[in-house]
């Protein structure tokens, strides 16, 4: 309360209005002309100053609205997400603010912007970059709540997501214990610095005493059907001899699924072909496919206790916490043991 | 201006707290004790008193946000229109605020009443039943802006949306056109009321001089993968004869062609297959989908600017106006002319 009580004279003096006037034009109050407003928020920025704790500093009633920002709506695990997060918040009271930034960071900073300025209780984001993250740290220094829902844990970001690295290493070390030597990835990595597919890929490799070859990596461009079949294509013409490839989502799986039933490659014969996510159009693709699941329910949970406790907590937000969900794999009708034929 | 302050006049007579009193406790000032709060919103919601109007009359700034609730955001065509839905009145300044029905009538009542007490400044809504719509009717009524995505000429509420009925008139008559004699649909119109499709399917028949017979329709489960190939495989047990079938989704269409494909029913020789709103997943499917397609950019820019129109708009609300957009069908492998074989 002190500090806080501080911060707003601080404002008051820094502008002549009194701390009344600066408290109400803070709020929102129609009462405040506008000018007053402008000269008062200026003042506010400038001293690094957030409308939303002062407004729970001075015991008003919270917002009870959570943002969610994603990065594509048009990725079906997203959209899961989504409605899992919209119906857990709304048992719990809460509302959801839902953007999307289209894997654009520039768009991303403006709807954490915008989700602030409405005084939006915390966030939860879906970051366009796992790594670029200091806008969200400057944020948690001044004690916003978000949690991110892919993570690194060394982001000093709160952050409750799939341990995508545990999900490839366990993905690509199935398909070596069945047989195949030669495992090709998609991977968007280059793009976006999101390695942990890769990395995981490598170390089941490393595990298993094959030797890494760029040959058998392909850039996609992007995580969507389309993308898995123009990779699946550029792979097919490199004849690096790949048996299996690991995807980074289940679209560009069936894409890749679609590029090999289009050109006579069996699947899984010919090309063993991995998913990530585990989407209801992989499960019921022509067919069916192999992934990597996305517990949807246990991490949507894990990160709604997670935000809300912040949202809770007293005075400083505590040390961040990354928790990693170790996914499953779900076996399905896409991949195989290496053929001997 | 005359008519908000007599209502706010109306509940001070009633509460016998001061208008002054009465216009903060309903604009959620700090400064009202609950419990004075609780009877003024309790004699407020007696005299069917709507705090976002007083709130608008007494020229309080907009929350500029506005509701939207969708029946399940895991229907692709939903998730597509809520991502364009976002952006758009992000374009516009407004922020999107989010919920899903489930296709549940009573939480879609909920949603409802959740958005209009955080004062959004108006909604659009997919409702579950096309028919049943008092409840939206009364918003109206109360000048409550309010567009639906789904529409019905008669139902006396604002609607922009796509003509289900000429789209499956446009399909069906494409099928007949090509000789297919034995049309099938999947129809969901028994669960929910929504009778477009039946409809536009029936007057394709009936302009081609085809009797209508009851065995060829075969009510889905629902509108996911696993309904439509649930749909087709008792259309198959049915043994009538249908040498194509229109389908609800795109999403059913992939489940009707997963039946076929692991069944040896070849598409199209055997088996015509259309979906309906033209998806990425089925655009880029094994066998790529026909299907009638989903305006989604016209349907969303003409949906906003009613709303934002209906939120500018000066006392009573105007007159309902419906506008449906007439969608047209995108042709790819999974339909063909009958072949005499």
């Amino acid at each position: 309360m002190g500090k806080s009580a501080a911060r707003l004279k601080d404002i008051a003096e820094k502008t002549g209005f009194s701390v009344n006037t600066v408290s109400l034009a803070l709020r929102g109050s129609p009462r405040i002309p506008d000018e007053t407003r402008r000269q008062i928020s200026e003042a506010a920025e400038q001293l690094n100053y957030l409308p939303n704790q002062v407004a729970k500093s001075l015991v008003l009633k919270e917002t009870k609205s959570i943002g969610l920002i994603l990065t594509d709506i048009t990725n079906p695990v997203l959209t899961a997400v989504a409605q899992a997060v919209e119906l857990e918040l709304s048992k719990r009271g809460y509302l959801t603010l839902f953007a999307t930034s289209n894997s654009n960071p520039e768009l991303e900073r403006k709807m954490i912007e915008s989700f602030r300025a409405r005084r939006a209780d915390g966030m939860l984001v879906f970051p366009c970059n796992h790594r670029k993250l200091d806008h969200i740290r400057q944020l948690r220094a001044r004690n916003y709540p978000v949690v991110l829902l892919v993570g690194d844990p060394d982001a000093g970001v709160d952050a409750v997501c799939m341990d995508e690295r545990a999900g490839a290493f366990k993905a690509v070390s199935h398909l070596l214990e069945n047989g195949h030597r030669r495992v090709a990835i998609f991977d968007g990595s280059g793009q976006e610095g999101n390695r942990e597919k890769i990395d995981g890929y490598k170390m089941a490799l490393a595990a298993a005493d094959v030797a890494f070859d760029d040959a058998l990596v392909v850039a996609p461009n992007g995580h969507d059907v389309r993308s898995g079949y123009q990779a699946m294509e550029a792979l097919a013409a490199r004849d690096v001899g790949a048996t299996a490839v690991i995807c980074p989502t289940d679209s560009a799986a069936l894409g890749a699924l679609r590029y090999c039933v289009r050109h006579g490659i069996r699947v899984p014969q010919d090309m063993a072909i991995f998913g990530f996510d585990n989407t209801e159009f992989g499960e019921h693709a022509v067919t069916a496919l192999s992934s990597v699941n996305y517990d949807i329910g246990a991490i949507t949970k894990l990160a709604i206790d997670r935000v809300i406790s912040l949202i809770n907590s007293e005075g400083d937000l505590p040390q961040a916490e990354v928790t990693q969900v170790e996914p499953d794999l779900v076996i399905r009708e896409s991949t195989a043991p290496l053929s001997a034929d």
